[in-house]
């Protein structure tokens, strides 16, 4: 099944590309793969949440934070379909690297950025499955939640 | 002198691969590379110490990390092996990329480190001296004190 | 225009290889890629300021972590030129990380490390853009502000 296909089956469509906060780009050919930068959950120029992971008053959901990696996944993807042209010539994701934003006390990082890996694998299938690091950061980029880079193979 | 005979004449046995704790996989090859998910220091299915590593009361002793930060280094090369099938086919160590949870006064990391780097120095001799970055990093998943990603070349 | 013309007309040196304050090596080559070893703003062997980055007493102001993360910038492409034997061999600039030691309340991450963008740029032009990930952590070696790592493409 195509990219496409499984993109519609899972009523997904990819965002626009989210235009860089600084001076570099939003992903990079060098030979085989793809190093995108790392994507902040944004929606349609706006963060949806903002603020550290954990439980408690004041802090991020865990649960709202596994959606906002899913979205930066999502935005990753976007930028590497729009770099090489064709989301099809996406043929397998190689590496991700999720950094939550996180009150010292939580330790669910695995579970956030899976959201991230999740939506990879619904999409790609077996070629989403991927090697991956989880951390818990001090503090992103505009107080977002979750950061999340890809490396992908692409032909 | 091959890598089983180095590992052998170090005393040292590679760990069962640890299963990844999320929607992952412990390692991915892509061309001559191996990525490696980002490494705990898990022993038989459990984390040896929690918590920031630091100087005082409640914090984990640099030694002890820097202990911590070897079996992460061993996992990897683990997860690397079972997954081209010969610890023989690892050729070089490219890159390491260490976090440790730090207490914020610590500013130890690149020792903490060291004792991923020096272990896989011990086993590939000069194929496995590498570019290596160390950060200090809020939290890690299941409050562990270290984790370890490794690239490395593959034959 | 070569690049040793541009370092002319910018008016930059590349600095002396800065030894690792560890067990591993400043850059390793592989294949086309150069990766360096994270990168700290050292200047004679010394850092010009340690801290956590952010606004209010005791902190590193964001404009001096801006020229630290260009200092560290520069270190890592001297460490790369080192390895290749030339300056001119590198022809792309892929991927940058930079990590940011900051206050929990800091959020500027990329314009710090824009320092480190914008000079590969100018000494690079459209070659020096890249793809690139700015996240802001606890702590850093030494207590450096900024650490960068690089992966460049070589001829």
């Amino acid at each position: 099944m195509s990219v496409a296909a499984r993109l519609a089956e899972l009523e997904l469509t990819l965002p626009e590309v989210v235009p860089p906060v600084a001076a570099y780009v939003p992903a990079v050919r060098q030979g085989d793969l793809v190093y995108t930068a790392g994507q902040l959950p944004m929606v349609n120029g706006e963060l949806p949440a903002t603020g550290k992971v954990g439980t408690g008053v004041g802090l991020v959901d865990p649960e709202q934070a596994q959606a906002l990696a899913r979205q930066a996944a999502l935005n990753g993807l976007a930028a590497a379909a729009s770099l090489v042209g064709d989301v099809e010539k996406i043929t397998r994701v190689v590496k991700v690297v999720g950094f939550v934003a996180s009150d010292v006390t939580f330790t669910g990082q695995p579970q956030v950025i899976n959201g991230a890996s999740q939506v990879l694998q619904e999409i790609f299938g077996d070629a989403g499955v991927h090697a991956r690091s989880a951390v818990g950061v001090a503090v992103l980029p505009m107080d977002a939640p979750v950061e999340v880079e890809l490396i992908l193979e692409v032909a």
